[in-house]
């Protein structure tokens, strides 16, 4: 009995990974949140690349005051999109970090204007509620999709994107920028890169440096889907063609794994799945196999592969237009809130704790909150809402 | 100047998962080890697998007294073989552990009889120093290589042969079972089956435990090889067949970067590898992508893929006989070293915290002497002397 409710929380944990169209309906009626649309043509991206044209979605909640300072921006993990708060639809998934975005709650919408976008190579490209330019998108001068010709972009194109966006709205100065995993590295990105417009940063489970080792792992969950025979360099989009879904999938389950922990996993035990037999039959599986097999592959339908690879790649280039972390952010906003996981195993917590060195020996105003819980690197998704109090105490008036 | 010299050294780490060709060779002379074989017929496994015959090899040092009681068994890690000590030729390579075992090391073979065997379904199959029976083997009943048709085996398995070794050799009890990583779960497992023939175990950089989330992770590993196209079900053995080998060097990379931590990896730093624009072009490589890739086919093309799952199942079922670690253990020997690595992200410390708590609660003597040092897990392979002296106190007589 407990177990099977372990399990069915187990499912329940999937949207983080798999937003939105695995996520459980909610039956409570909410307002529904509007997906809107921003583009703007010629951008050159900071490695030199041209898109004649980028597009992302965006939601927002609460007004702009008059001053356009009372701005918040909502960063997204690397399997996410801008769905951070509200529903979609009336039965639909509330967002991610639901549980501290609204009217009263720690990032309250009554006093914050908050915007939440898609990044660019979103690897959600296929998914109806997401907008997003990438190489899966079509390449105006060609009337085909990019595959491997989009260019290379980094956090840094994801910030000067999200820039235009705001300007767009009319915001002047972000009263605060957060975000969780590689909505952290965005968050830190733009607190490096346009400080003057930035008065308070969230990385939640991040990090101030992506290291050899981290490039590493980065490169390590791509490997899967350029071993897939359907990737074909890239060249898999159009009638006739399969995407690489098995290799996706095995990519997928890498990400599902290693964000999250020992006390999450716990809940399989060391059962076979059903009819199997392990001890005997090399192929036969565990219950934690089957679980993350299917996991994976019902998200990677809803996702693009080479948008996997693109936003890798992305994370790599995390701050490297600058020669370190601290010379980033030497001249860095004043007033940080770190919010790492305790069991996370992909920005291990001292991630952290060398930001917030970092952060003190550069003058700044930083508190470390940690996170605490099973489910390792996602407890900064799912169970944000334990640093509740931390948020309303950084974000008094 | 500085970054060559520790370049050199990352290539100089090789070894521990390179072993034995692409090893350094060493200029000063030392006594040659000779590789023996060991051999018998009708083996069920635990599983209730049949084996007509069962070969492996093996390597000692030291005399067996006329009691039969002064000998110690050294187990190998996932990529291991039984090298442990010595050189197998003039100017080779020395064993893995060749830092503490020999005449006046901590493992003394003046006074110890020391035995290293190569486990069952090694992953070193290909490798001419090494023995081993698995789906790499020829199946005497078809004459062909077993393929997937080898039944699956277990660390208890890897037990039980060795067990038919050492009493082939005359020896009656062990004073000490001793290893790292897997070669830690072989002490472990020795420990619950035969507690009566052991005195003393060293489970380095190991644990008491295979949970769900370590199960899932060694999936993960064998994910690539599964992708290949030339796997073919584990049927590529043959004349005009290939072998897996860009999923099996995948699968390899996944336990290389595994084993080894950030301070390992500070070396290749943020930089592209020769000649690569990794920030304009997606597919071009960062150096420590660059190490990663060469490091591993070189390794892969002494490897077998089908190996490589055989025994990442039998690290599934570890004490998989047993209903707990604490069952397992209650009646295991009194006397325990146990030694994990502070950065390990394979067994991450808490692994053998637990399984210290578990051997104190069955009132074991157990003392806990974590290593240090930027290589992560594989401090318990390269740099074991930095536990010389706990060892020497541990087998003092």
């Amino acid at each position: 009995m407990t177990t099977r409710r372990r399990l069915l929380s187990a499912t329940a944990a999937l949207p983080m990974l798999a937003l939105p169209a695995v996520g459980r309906t909610q039956p409570a009626a909410a307002p529904v949140v509007a997906r809107l649309d921003f583009s703007f043509t010629d951008y050159t991206t900071r490695g030199g690349g041209r898109l004649p044209v980028v597009r992302i979605g965006y939601q927002t909640a609460g007004r702009l005051n008059a001053a356009g300072d009372n701005a918040v921006l909502i960063t997204h993990f690397f399997s996410g999109n801008g769905h951070a708060f509200g529903r979609l639809e009336p039965q639909g998934p509330l967002g991610w970090w639901d549980s501290i975005i609204g009217p009263g709650k720690p990032i309250d919408t009554d006093r914050f204007y908050v915007v939440a976008s898609d990044s660019l190579v979103n690897l959600n490209a296929p998914d109806r509620h997401t907008i997003t330019t990438g190489p899966a998108s079509v390449n105006p001068s060609t009337g085909r999709p990019w595959g491997l010709n989009f260019p290379a972009v980094s956090i840094r194109d994801f910030v000067e994107v999200q820039k235009r966006l705001l300007e767009s709205l009319g915001v002047r100065r972000l009263a605060l920028v957060a975000g969780p995993s590689m909505g952290a590295l965005q968050a830190v990105e733009w607190a490096a890169a346009h400080p003057a417009m930035v008065e308070r940063v969230i990385p939640a489970i991040g990090t101030g440096e992506v290291d050899a080792w981290m490039m590493g792992w980065l490169d390590l969950w791509c490997a899967p889907i350029r071993l897939d025979p359907n990737w074909r360099n890239g060249d898999y989009y159009g009638q006739g063609r399969d995407a690489p879904l098995r290799g996706l999938a095995e990519s997928l389950k890498l990400v599902t794994l290693h964000s999250r922990d020992r006390g999450w996993a716990a809940q399989f035990g060391r059962r076979p799945a059903e009819g199997q037999e392990p001890a005997r039959r090399v192929q036969d599986r565990f219950a934690i196999e089957q679980w993350l097999d299917s996991a994976a592959s019902a998200r990677s339908r809803l996702s693009d592969a080479n948008s996997f690879l693109y936003l890798a790649r992305a994370n790599q280039l995390f701050l490297n237009e600058y020669e370190s972390g601290a010379a980033a952010l030497a001249g860095a906003p004043q007033r940080w809130l770190v919010l790492p996981s305790q069991g996370d195993r992909v920005f291990p917590i001292e991630y952290s704790r060398e930001l917030e060195a970092t952060l003190r020996q550069a003058g700044k105003q930083v508190e470390l909150v940690p996170l605490r819980g099973g489910l390792g690197h996602l407890e900064g998704v799912s169970n944000i809402a334990q640093a509740e109090d931390a948020i309303r105490r950084f974000l008094a008036p």
